[in-house]
C-alpha cells in the first residue's frame, strides 16, 4: 500500500510508459522537470493524508473494506463526505495552486457505482461487485487512477457514428473470450502520467448504432498499446530553465497529456460497461455533475493563494492601504467565497443514490460549474489590476543573478524598503503564473472546459429547473389558475 | 392561540393603532386596500403552517416550550433547522411573490438569544431568562413581531451623539421603577402595520458616550406614543383602483412604515439590553447576518413566480421556442440558484452558539447577501428583455373593459391565439410589478438595502476574511517562507 | 408656423382626437394631468429653438426651403447635422429627464427620404418629390410628427401573412383614385397625442404575399377612424393627486399610445410607399439605425439627471465624501459617457446618401443601442444603491403637509441639517421616478426595446460585421494564406 | 531617410547598444529570435507607408517640414488627423496581432509640443522651437522614438523625494554649460531596443522641493551609460524554438525593457524641460490622454485578428452553426466595436490647443481607455469559451512532426474533415498566444497598465466630469431651483 509521497513516487518508477514530449519520446518520466511538477501536486495527497493535522479530512472509512482509506479513492457514505470533499479540494488547491489531478478518478468511481448498479438492477448484469472488487483494490493499494472520459470528437457536428473516422470516439474494436480490444484516443488527460491506472468511459449519450462507443473499463497505465503524448502550456518551458522564481511556482504544476490507445486489451474482470449504450449518457451526466462540483473546492483553493499573492505584493508596493485596492480584493473574496458556497451547497444538498453512494446535487453542481466558467477570469484580471505593468515587463531571474545588471535591478525594482527585490519578483512571477502561465491552463481553461464547456451546463440548467412549477406559482399569483385573484 | 389566517386577521382587529397614510390617518387599517395585501402576505405565514403539506417545513419543536410552534418564532436549533428556514423562506415566496415581512422578528429573536446570554456570562445580568420568557409568550401567542432597527440616522457622517438633533438614533430618554421612555423613530419598518408586538433593537455599534441609544426591548404595537406613518410605493394607488389586474399582484403585497416613538414606555420586563453600549454591535451583526442569509432563500422565491411569469409570458407570445429567449431563462435561472445555494451554503455551515441557538456562518451570509445586491437587478433585466415593450405601453385593464375600445384591444393585443389577451395582460402586470412597481421595492430595492447597504457587506467580508491565512499560503508556494522552494 | 411652446400647446387645441384613459374617453387632453407633462416635455423642443443660447444646436438650415428650421423636422446634411442631433437629444434629456418625443418622426423622415429615393431611382416612382414637398410642409408649419412604425405583430413566431387575424399587421384593405384605406394597429406610440401628423411605416421586412402590408404614408392626427388609447406606467397616476413633489418630474414626462386604425383613409398625395414590398426592410433597417443611435443621446441627457441627483442627494445625506461613493458616481460616469461615445462616433461616421441626405453609421448604431439596453440598468442600480432604502419607504408629501406628523417627519427624516428635509424628499422622489417610476418606462423598458429589442441588433452586427476581413488577418497571422509565417 | 522595412532593419545595424536578456550580455539584437518579431511589427509601420493601398493613412503633410512624413512622427494638425491616427493603428494591430511599438512616441511629441509651447508663452523659455527643431530631424530621417515615461516608483506610498532611494524616479545629478546629466530608470520600455532615440519625460507631477525630477530630454538610443535589460513574457521562449507554429505569432511580438540611465549625458539642444516641475503634471496628462485614446484603435485591431481566429477555428472545428457561438462571436465584435467607437469619438471631439496641435478630448479618452482595461479580457475569456480545451492540451508541433506520433496526432486531432489538422494547430496557437501567451503581455495586461492603470482614469473622470452641470439639471427638474416646480 502506498503511504507516504515518497512510496508513491517509487511505485511510478516500476511503470513504464510509452510518453513524448517536444518530439522525443523519454523513459525517465518521475524526474523529468517538465513532469515532476505534477507529480509532486498529486504526491500531496499522499502527504496530506499522512499528515495527522488533515487526516480526518483527506482519508475516509471505506464502505468496500472498512479500512480508512485515501478520501480520493472513496464511495461517498453521506452528505457529509460530499463536503468534506469540497473541503479537501480547497485545502489542496491552497497547498500546491494548481490541480492536483487526483479528483477525475475518484468522481469517475462515485458515478461508475451508481451506474453499473443501475444497469445490473435493469439488465441482471453483474457490473457493479466487479467495479467494487476493482475499487477495493484501488484502495487497498491506495492507487492514483486517471478517469479517461473526453474523446477527440473531431468535426462537433456529426455523432461518432457519422465521422469521417470512426475512431474519433473511442471504441471496441474486437473481443474474444479474455477480454475487449479498444481503439482511438482520450484527450485533455490531466495527470495521465502520473496514475497507475487509466479508467476510460464513453464521453457521451449513445445511441444503439453506435453501441462498440459504450465501453467503461480500466486498465494499467503501462498496458500495451497505450501512448502518452504531453500537451503545452503557456510558459511551460520555463520547467527546464533551472532557476525558482521565473517558473512562478517552482515545486507543483500539472500536465495534460493525449492518450492514444491502439487496440489495447481490456481483460474482461476489468470491464464495467460493455455495449449498454443507453447508459453512456448517465454515466457522463453523473460523473460530470460530480466533477463540476468539485470545481467549487480546488479552484477556490487556488483562488485563495492568488488573493494571498495580490494582497503580499500591495504590501511590498506599498498599495495596500488604498481604498480602491481594498476593495478589488473584497471582489475577489466575494468572487471565489460565492463558488466555495454554490460547492458546499452542492454537497449539502445531496442525495443517497440506490447503491448507497451519495449524489451531489445536480442542477446545484451546474450552478456552480457555470460560476467556475466566469468568476476565475474575473479574479485573474483584478488580480492583475493590483499587481501592476511589471507583472509582464520584469527581467529574468538569470538578470537578477547578473554581477553588473542584478544589483541595478534590485536597486531599481525595490518596491516598499521593508521587502527586498526578491519578494517582488516571486510575488509577481506566481502571479503570472496563475494568470498568465502554466498555472492560468488549470486556473482559467480549465475551469471554463473541465468537466464540460459552459453550454453543457446551460443545457442541463435548462433540462433540470422545474419550469412548470415556476410557471405555476406565477399563473397563481396572476390569477390565471385556480386559487388566484 | 392563532393558527389560522382568519385567527391572525381578526387578532389584529383588536389593536388600535395611530397610522397615516396620505395626510390622513385611519383606523381599519386590517380592511385597507393599500394594507390588505401586506396583510395576507403575512396571513400567508400561518397558512402553509396550518397545511400538512407544508407544516414539517413551517414548524419546529420548541427549545422553549417542547411544542410544536410556527419556525418563525421558531430559536434555531440545529443546522438543519437553519436550512429549513430558507427553504421557508423560498417556498413563501414563490406563494405570495413578495416581501412575507415575519424574517426580521425571527432573525431578531436569535440574534438576542445569542446576545443576551454573552451579556449575563461577561456581566451577571440576567437578560437572557428574560428575554426568553418573552419569547415563549411570543410562540405560545404565535405572534407577528416586528424587529425595528434602523434609526434614520441623519447627517450620515456623524455618530449618534454628534447629529444636530440626539432623536435622530431612538434612544432612552427616562428610566424609573417601572421601566424606560424611549424617543426617536425606526424607519424601512417592512409590515409594521402587520406586527402585534415590536422589538426594538439598536441601529450600529456604540461607545460610551452613547450608552442611552444601546437599549432593546420589546413593546405592544399598539403601545401609547407609537405613530406609525405608511411609506409610499411605485404604483401603490393601483390597489386602490378597484381592479384585479394592473395591480399585478392582486392578492399580495407589502408596506413598509416610519414608526415614531414619542417618549414610549417599556416595562422592564421588556428590556433586554439597557446601556450596556459594547454589544449593540454585536447585536447588529448578528442580526444582519440572519437577515442577509435570508435574503438567499426570500428573494430566490419572488425570482422563481417572476422566471415563470416570463416563461408562461413567452408562450403566450409565441417565442418561447427561439434560442436567445430560451438561453436568458437560463441565465435567470442561474442566476436566481446561486442566491439559493450561497443561501444553503451559510445556513448548512452554521455553529452552535454557547446560548444553544444555532448562528449561521457569518462570512457567508455576507457573500449570499452581495449577490442579492446585484442579480435580482440583472435577473428583472432580462425579464423587461423577454417580455417586451407592451410591459410598459399597455392600455389599463378599464380600457380592455370598455364596450367600445375593450374588443379593438382584445383583437389587436393577443400573442398566439391559444390564449385570450387576458394572459398576456395579467402576465405582463405581474412582471411590472415586480420589476417597475410596488413589487419592485422588494425584490429590487430592498436586496440592495435590506440588512444593509453593499458596502456594510464589504466591509464585514474585509474584516472576517481570513487573509493572512492566505498570505501564508501564497508565500509558502512562492518559495519566501519555510518549505518553499 | 409654429414658434413658442405657446404657440405648439395652443395649435393642438385645434385637434379633435378620439382619445381614451382608464377606460374613459376624453376631450380636453392638452391639461389633462396625465397628458400635460408629455405635452411640456415636447414643448421644450420648441422653447430650446426659441432660446439664442441653443438655437444653434436646435435649428438648421432646410435643404428643401432654405429656411432655419428646427432640427427635428431637418434631413441631415453633413456629419455634423448628424452630430449636432446627438448633442441636441443629449441637451433635451437634460432639461426633461423623460423622452421628449420628436426623434421617432425626425428619424423616420430621414430614412424616408433615403428610401424614396432608392425607389424612385430602381422603379421610376415619384415618391421622394412627394415626400418632399410633405415634408416642406412639416418645416414650414414646424409639425411634430409621430413616427408610427410598430404593428402589434400578434404571434410572434409567424409572418403578417399567417397570423389568425390578418389585421395584427396595418395594412391597406382598400384603395379608390383619391387614396388608401388603411387597417391596423401601431403601439408603443410615444407621445402620439401630442402630434400634428402620424408618420405610418411598415414593421418589418415583406414578401410578394405580403404587398398589402408595405404602405407609408402620413395622416393628420385627427383624421376620422383614428383611436388613441393611452397606455399606463408604473406611477402614473401620481399625476393626478395634484402635489408635485410625489411625481418625481413635476413638468415633464412622456406616454405611450395604442393607436387603432379603422379603415382610415389617406389621400394620394401623403402615400410614399404603396405595395412596394421589397423596400420594407430597407426603411425598418434606416429607420431602425437613426432610432438606435439616438439613444446616444437623449438616455445621455437622462443619465446626466440621475448622476447629478444622486450626487445632490449624497451631499444632503453627508455621504458625499466616502470613497465608494465617489467611485459609483465616477462608474455611473464612465457608463454614460460610453454611451454618448458610441452616439457621436456613430454620426461622425456618417456618410451621405444617394439623395443626399446623410445616415450615421449602421454597424455603430448598433453598437450603440447594444450598450442602451444595459448600461441605464445599471447606472439606475448605483443610484438605488447611493440613494439608500428610503427611496421606497420615503411617506407621501401629504404627510409631510399634516399639521401633525409633518413636523415629526422632516424632523426624523433630515439628512444632513444644512438641507432642508424637502431637499431630501425631492431627490429621492426624482430618483425614483427615473429608476422605479414613470421615467424608468423611458430610461430603463424603452432604452431596452425603443427602436429594436437588443436580439433585433445584435442580428445586425452578426450581418453586418465584415467577418470574412477578420478571418483573412486571422489566417494570415496564423501563416494559413499567403504571405503568413 | 528611413523608408522601406529594410532601411529601417539597416538602420538598427549601426547602433551599438547594450542589451542584456536572461542574464547575458548580446550585441546582435537586429537578428536576435527574442527580439526580430519585434522589430517585425515596427517596421511594418514603415512597410505600410510605403504601401500605396495605406500611404493616405499612414502619412501625413508635416506641419514643421511641409513633406510627407510617416504619421507616427506627426503633430495632429486636425481633427482628421486625429481620428486618422485611430484607423492607421487599429489597421496596424490588424496586421500585427500586437503591439507595434511605435505610438508611445507619437503620443509623445504631440503632448510635448503643447506643453513645451505652454512653458514658453508662460516663462518666456524657448523650449517648443528648440523641440520642434528636433522633430522636424525626427520626421526627416522617419525615426523611430521610444517614449520613456514610466519611473520605477520604488514605495508607492511616497513621492520621488521621499523614496528611501532618490534615484526610484529619474533626475538630473548634474548639469554644466553644454548639458545635463540624468540618473535613474524606466521601466516598461514597450520596443525600446527598435528604437532610434529615447525621448525622456517625467512620470507624475511633481512639487518644488522635486524639481530635479522635471526633466524632458531626448538622446540616442546608444548614448553612453544606457542599459537595456529585457523583460520575460509569457510563453517568450517560443521564439527560441525554431518552429513557427507553438509560438502562435510567428512574425510579430513585442518586447519590453527596464532602460537604466546611469549619469548619461543630454546636450542642452535636447533638454525639453528642466526643473519646470509645475509643468510635469500637465505634460504626463496630455501624453497619457493621446495614449489612452491611441488603445482605441491598436487594441481593436488585435481584437479583429482574435475574433477572425476564432471565427475560422469554429469552422473548423464544426460548430460555427451553433446558435451560442454566433451568439459569442457577436458579443465579442459588440465589445470590440465599443472600443473603436470610443476611440473615434475621443478623436472626433478633439480640439486645437494654443499651438496649433490638436488634443483630443480628454474626458473621452479616459473613458475609453476604462474600457480598454475591461472588454479585452471578456473578449478573450469568450475566445477561450469557444476555442475548446484543446487550447491549452494540444501537443507540439514537434510532436506533429515526429514520425510515429505526427501521424496519430493528425488522426485524433483534425476537426472537420474539411480541414487538414494543421489550421486547427496554426489557429489553436494563435488564440493561445493572445490570450495567454506572450501576446497576451500586450492585448490583456498592456491594455490594463498601458497608459495609467484604470484608478488613474478614475481620478481623471472624477475631475474632468462636470458635475455641477449634471447637479444643476437635477435641481432645476426637482424643483429646488429658480425655474423648477
Amino acid at each position: 500500500m502506498i503511504t507516504t509521497p515518497e512510496d508513491y513516487i517509487e511505485s511510478l518508477r516500476g511503470l513504464k510508459k510509452r510518453i513524448f514530449l517536444f518530439g522525443e519520446e523519454f523513459e525517465d518520466y518521475v524526474d523529468h522537470p517538465m513532469i515532476r511538477p505534477s507529480l509532486n501536486a498529486v504526491a500531496m495527497t499522499y502527504a496530506l493524508a499522512a499528515d495527522p493535522a488533515h487526516a480526518g479530512l483527506m482519508t475516509a472509512e471505506s464502505s468496500l473494506t472498512g479500512q480508512r482509506v485515501n478520501r480520493f479513492t472513496h464511495l461517498h457514505q453521506s452528505t457529509q463526505d460530499l463536503v468534506d470533499k469540497i473541503k479537501m479540494q480547497r485545502l489542496l488547491g491552497q497547498c500546491t495552486a494548481c490541480c492536483f489531478q487526483r479528483c477525475v478518478g475518484m468522481d469517475s468511481f462515485n458515478a461508475l457505482d451508481v451506474v453499473t448498479y443501475q444497469m445490473d438492477q435493469d439488465l441482471c448484469t453483474a457490473y457493479n461487485p466487479r467495479f467494487r472488487e476493482y475499487l477495493a483494490h484501488v484502495q487497498r493499494q491506495n492507487l492514483v487512477v486517471d478517469g479517461a472520459m473526453t474523446d477527440p470528437k473531431g468535426n462537433r457536428k456529426l455523432p461518432p457514428s457519422q465521422q469521417a473516422d470512426p475512431d474519433l470516439h473511442l471504441r471496441i474494436v474486437k473481443e474474444d473470450t479474455d477480454g475487449v480490444f479498444i481503439r482511438g484516443a482520450k484527450v485533455h488527460q490531466t495527470g495521465a502520467i502520473n496514475s497507475h491506472e487509466i479508467l476510460v468511459m464513453p464521453t457521451r449519450s449513445l445511441k444503439a448504432a453506435e453501441a462498440d462507443y459504450a465501453v467503461a473499463c480500466a486498465l494499467p497505465a503501462d498496458a500495451e498499446g497505450l501512448i502518452y503524448v504531453v500537451g503545452r502550456q503557456a510558459s511551460d518551458t520555463r520547467k527546464l530553465e533551472g532557476g525558482k522564481i521565473d517558473v512562478g511556482n517552482y515545486r507543483y504544476g500539472a500536465h495534460e497529456a493525449v492518450i492514444i490507445f491502439q487496440d489495447v486489451f481490456v481483460p474482461w474482470e476489468r470491464v464495467f460497461m460493455c455495449r449498454e449504450y443507453a447508459y453512456a449518457g448517465s454515466l457522463v451526466e453523473l460523473f460530470a455533475a460530480h466533477h463540476r462540483a468539485s470545481y467549487g473546492g480546488c479552484k477556490v483553493g487556488v483562488g485563495d493563494v492568488l488573493i494571498g499573492a495580490v494582497q503580499a505584493l500591495a504590501r511590498v508596493q506599498g498599495t495596500e492601504g488604498a481604498a480602491h485596492i481594498k476593495d478589488k480584493l473584497v471582489e475577489m473574496i466575494y468572487l471565489n467565497e460565492t463558488l466555495y458556497a454554490c460547492g458546499l451547497a452542492t454537497s449539502y444538498e445531496g442525495r443517497r443514490s440506490p447503491s448507497g453512494t451519495y449524489m451531489i446535487d445536480i442542477l446545484l453542481a451546474n450552478i456552480t460549474k457555470l460560476s467556475v466558467t466566469r468568476f476565475p477570469y474575473e479574479i485573474a484580471r483584478l488580480a492583475q489590476d493590483i499587481a501592476g505593468g511589471l507583472l509582464v515587463t520584469l527581467p529574468s531571474e538569470k538578470d537578477f543573478d547578473h554581477p553588473e545588471i542584478g544589483p541595478l535591478l534590485r536597486k531599481y525594482l525595490v518596491g516598499s524598503d521593508q521587502f527586498p527585490a526578491e519578494w517582488r519578483q516571486r510575488l509577481l512571477r506566481l502571479i503570472e503564473n496563475i494568470t498568465l502561465g502554466a498555472g492560468g491552463v488549470g486556473y482559467l481553461v480549465e475551469s471554463m472546459h473541465g468537466a464540460g464547456s459552459p453550454m453543457a451546463q446551460r443545457i442541463m440548467l435548462s433540462r433540470l429547473a422545474d419550469m412548470d412549477a415556476k410557471e405555476a406559482c406565477a399563473l397563481k399569483i396572476a390569477g390565471l389558475v385556480d386559487g388566484g385573484a
